[in-house]
């Protein structure tokens, strides 16, 4: 499957509809899983706020993971060390475990896997890692898919706005910097992680509130200061936040290119501004030249960590 | 007091012994904290893995906080408008609530209060923060404290090596880029929040092994490479985050500063690590010819904020 096809994937993606076997009794969510894996925990964590839910990106587990802790273990290859390494430990801690995954060892070390169709890119898999969380805790509704899946549609048919965000990247080979708020932060950190292996650009994210009690003194006055682009999404819920996306502009001097989210839901404009940033790199992959679709250093790391 | 003598400060801060009195019954405990109060909350979160720990930074909380959260609010100043926002929310949940604050409205807030000394930048209140978190839930021993006061005092005595790095950042322009690794991502963070606050240029922080499923690709390619200038931080106490390091480095073309820490229990390295960034910002700071005290940005924008 070419790039451009593992992108428009997204759209059927997100009828997937898999479930996670909630137990009777559990006290807390712990997800284990790494960059593109990873992120459907971190969006997760976000939007389901009625439990704690905690995300791991790394080989330990917290000493708090019991046998009353739901464990999900979430890696598209199944293959990943980390959530290999935690895995193994959450078991010992008496965990069950769900796996979400394509295959790999981990199908193999869980109670119960969740079996995703494979082929893709980890990164190009977020809407069968996301939908089995939102599907099993949150109860997205078809309807509610239905309007997601239009949006998405409305973006692979006509992408050009995203095509010339690329052009002023590009054309002064600046550094994005996106800057989320909640619930969308992890859809900033999405960005910036789709910047590094589709375009190939170093691109870092933040949030509102917490970048206005640091990162808004160099944003004033930083040398370098047109070296950088920045992004910030549309329509936050909380007024506060609108008012620190202004006042943040006014007193830096820096001007936000703001990306409004199409869609009336959470989960809607989620998935939308989700969407495009994949279209945002991708052309600025195409405009610099470079392939979209190779991750030849992260492969060439893991030939020398291979134990 | 002078900027440097806030710096000085730190060493006598760690022998701060206020508690937190902790609950008979509590399921989780929550931190509320933005900016240089939170991140003594989000250094703790690292550190503490007994029980759940979430840190907000944000003006709500979440659905799960109820009467059996212990809530613990972090804000110097003690008038943050997030922390209060959330620390209100959090009263009528039912959650006893305790401050750690110099003053302002959260004091008056508060079940409880722990007092701190007056007169700092938040920033640089750090050791007034953390230490009754780590002191309540860890008992962090005097003996432990002697030896960090006096890694502290060693290196309020001899900063050169901080000062020589500055001069490199200086001398390219660069824009810092530092890798942490559990349990010190938060001070990879610390360290990108004193670059911005206290040498006004644009920082960035990131951590193993996250940051080698995705930035490790631009690490190798990006244009602008030599821009940037990348720290972390040494003796790794996980062989594969070593691994990772040197690996990361092959791959990418990369050199790594490697900023060795002294001290030989995990309080110990965390406080050096933090202190060696702060006086690399400082230095920072005066090569710019910058305040380093001065966060004139960020009252400007609390004046814009004002309702």
């Amino acid at each position: 499957m070419d790039f451009l096809q593992e992108l428009k994937s997204l759209r059927d993606q997100v009828f997937f509809d898999e479930r996670i076997p909630l137990p009777s009794d559990y006290d807390k969510i712990v997800i284990a899983g790494m960059g593109g894996s990873g992120i459907s925990g971190k969006i997760f964590q976000e939007l389901y706020t009625k439990e704690p839910v905690i995300v791991l990106d790394d080989y330990s587990i917290p000493e708090f993971v019991n046998g009353r802790t739901l464990f999900i273990s979430m890696s598209y290859s199944g293959n990943t060390e980390e959530v290999l390494s935690a895995t193994e430990a959450a078991k010992k801690r008496g965990c069950k475990v769900v796996g979400v995954t394509s295959g790999g060892r981990l199908a193999d070390m869980c109670d119960h896997a969740i079996k995703l169709p494979g082929g893709l890119q980890p990164r190009s898999s977020l809407g069968y890692m996301l939908m089995p969380l939102l599907n099993s805790f949150m109860g997205i509704g078809s309807e509610s898919l239905e309007r997601v899946a239009a949006l998405l549609e409305e973006l692979d048919d006509d992408n050009e706005a995203a095509a010339r965000e690329a052009e002023r990247i590009f054309e002064g080979e600046r550094i994005p910097v996106t800057y989320g708020f909640s619930p969308y932060r992890s859809v900033a950190y999405r960005w910036k992680t789709q910047f590094n292996e589709n375009s190939k650009v170093m691109a870092f994210s933040n949030y509102f509130p917490e970048l206005d009690h640091n990162e808004i003194i160099p944003l004033k006055s930083t040398y370098g200061k047109s070296r950088f682009i920045f992004y910030t999404f549309g329509k936050p819920g909380n007024e506060r936040i609108s008012l620190r996306m202004d006042g943040t502009g006014k007193v830096s001097g820096v001007t936000f290119n703001v990306i409004q989210p199409k869609g009336e839901s959470t989960v809607e404009r989620l998935f939308y501004l989700i969407h495009y940033g994949d279209y945002l790199t991708y052309h600025l992959a195409k405009l610099r030249k470079v392939d979209p679709e190779d991750v030849s250093a992260i492969e060439d790391l893991k030939k020398i960590l291979k134990p």
